[in-house]
């Protein structure tokens, strides 16, 4: 397809551009999310995938309003671990393990990742492309309170509670973007970064090798999306993590970040190192999903 | 512990004869079910055990009216996998795949199938030992219709339709009966095999390394329980396995296929072969059960 709009998504600040870019490019097929594995998680017997999956809940309507997981799911499983006795650390509702189960059995059967991970999408409806960042095991570690966690535990029973002392991508500097992953961003018309973590939910692509020269060499200009609201983070802690930087939680910070990525920033203060759009980036319903995703789509071609 | 009971046990028959004894013994502790193994399956993400876990959801009063699984059990993963499109031969209820996922995760981190199982009689409040044949994989395959079947599959799938060419019970030959298994044996005051399948729920345990020959030396008399009541199988395609070894479907048929190991049978019809004990076999309720298991110890101590 030619000229697809290029998201890369974390978890839900990049899920929701995403959704609010559905409604702006001209067919579902003109959408090409490239979502985060680093969070990817073998637990309960299946191959969870927690960015991808949540990219592909939100873009076919079926995204809990609790923010994460199947709307109107049930936990009959994990009740049942916790019958047993379990610890369950990380809840899935029943639907969304019998994803994760039947990814795993396909990954077994020998599937690459981006072959399981559209059948996922496919099995929603969901027409646009959802692409896990490499078909090879890129794992988010972050060192806090004198231990290393997996990025899962870390926001979960670590409750992401700062100050984290390392992070680390174990696998990327190994791991290649897919073809698939590699074909979009050349041929982009507009790479969007969404306003997901940028340490953890947009780092680990940004670490597989020869993505930053993808992005680079591709004629698409990349804008980001900050992830910061009126001063605050919305949605998880991105602001420990961008304190582990060193980098202010601002529009300067997320730019300084993304030095070298990007050729614009979209946010609702100025960034003074970058061309900045800026406009209201809260995406609380639809509508404004839309907005920022046009809006983005419009700076974009400004900078072209 | 002393002079324990053992039943030796596969599915349904044998899983009720031991919820019989478990009324008949002066403890819990002094039942102990040697299960077959040969039937268990790797699927959705967890290790299952039917004639394990049938036998314990049995003992824990929480089979399901249905014969199988735990009593009100729901199906929201099942169901969520036939939403994604896949076919689901072997259906599983939420709980019980807790068990098995909780069962997979234990034996993937290295424990033995015996404390793995010995977690789940815990979990569920069973104190009678139930205990895995052997540590070691076998499994049943079955040969019909020009194909080779698993056990399940043949049975689910195939619906246990004969006629049946071949019966194996791949890795047996190299498999050891457990030092718990072997210890019970030696240590019984009763061995009784249960009223299941003779050849595809007992035979596997059968056919186990150094099986027949602990039979022997136990100080213990062995009497099996025929599963034939009234001229015919209650449950399961015994009739089509049966067929297969050239054995009639009567009480000389059973003694006949367990030549060399029991000394005893009970059953609806005289078997020549064999001291017979000739009673109702039928347990439809808790009162036939415990008549039967108590018959079989009366009938097993007269022949020590």
């Amino acid at each position: 397809l030619s000229d697809p709009v290029v998201v890369l998504a974390g978890g839900t600040g990049g899920a929701k551009l995403a959704r609010g870019m559905l409604d702006v490019v001209d067919s579902p097929e003109q959408l090409v999310v490239i979502a985060n594995t680093g969070d990817d998680v073998e637990i309960h017997g299946g191959y969870v995938s927690p960015d991808p999956d949540l990219v592909t809940f939100w873009l076919a309507d079926q995204i809990d309003d609790r923010g994460w997981g199947l709307a109107g799911d049930t936990f009959a499983v994990m009740d049942g671990l916790r019958a047993l006795g379990e610890e369950v650390w990380f809840n899935l509702g029943d639907r969304d393990l019998a994803v994760c189960l039947q990814r795993a059995a396909r990954l077994d059967g020998g599937a690459r990742l981006t072959d399981a991970q559209a059948a996922v999408a496919n099995a929603f409806g969901v027409r646009a492309r959802v692409l896990p960042m490499s078909d090879a095991p890129v794992r988010t570690r972050v060192v806090a309170h004198g231990r290393s966690w997996s990025l899962q535990e870390f926001l979960i029973a670590g409750r992401g509670a700062g100050p984290v002392d390392d992070v680390s991508f174990a696998g990327a500097a190994g791991a290649t973007p897919t073809r698939e992953v590699l074909d979009a961003i050349a041929a982009a018309r507009a790479i969007v970064i969404g306003p997901s973590n940028p340490v953890i939910s947009i780092g680990p692509i940004l670490a597989l090798r020869g993505m930053r020269q993808a992005l680079r060499d591709s004629r698409a200009p990349v804008v980001a999306v900050s992830p910061i609201v009126r001063g605050r983070v919305l949605k998880g802690p991105t602001a420990v993590f961008m304190e582990w930087t060193g980098r202010a939680l601002d529009a300067d910070g997320i730019a300084g970040y993304y030095d070298g990525v990007i050729d614009g920033l979209v946010a609702d203060d100025p960034a003074s190192r970058v061309p900045t759009l800026q406009t209201d980036v809260l995406m609380a319903d639809a509508d404004s999903r839309r907005r920022v995703a046009e809006a983005c789509l419009g700076f974009a071609a400004g900078l072209g």
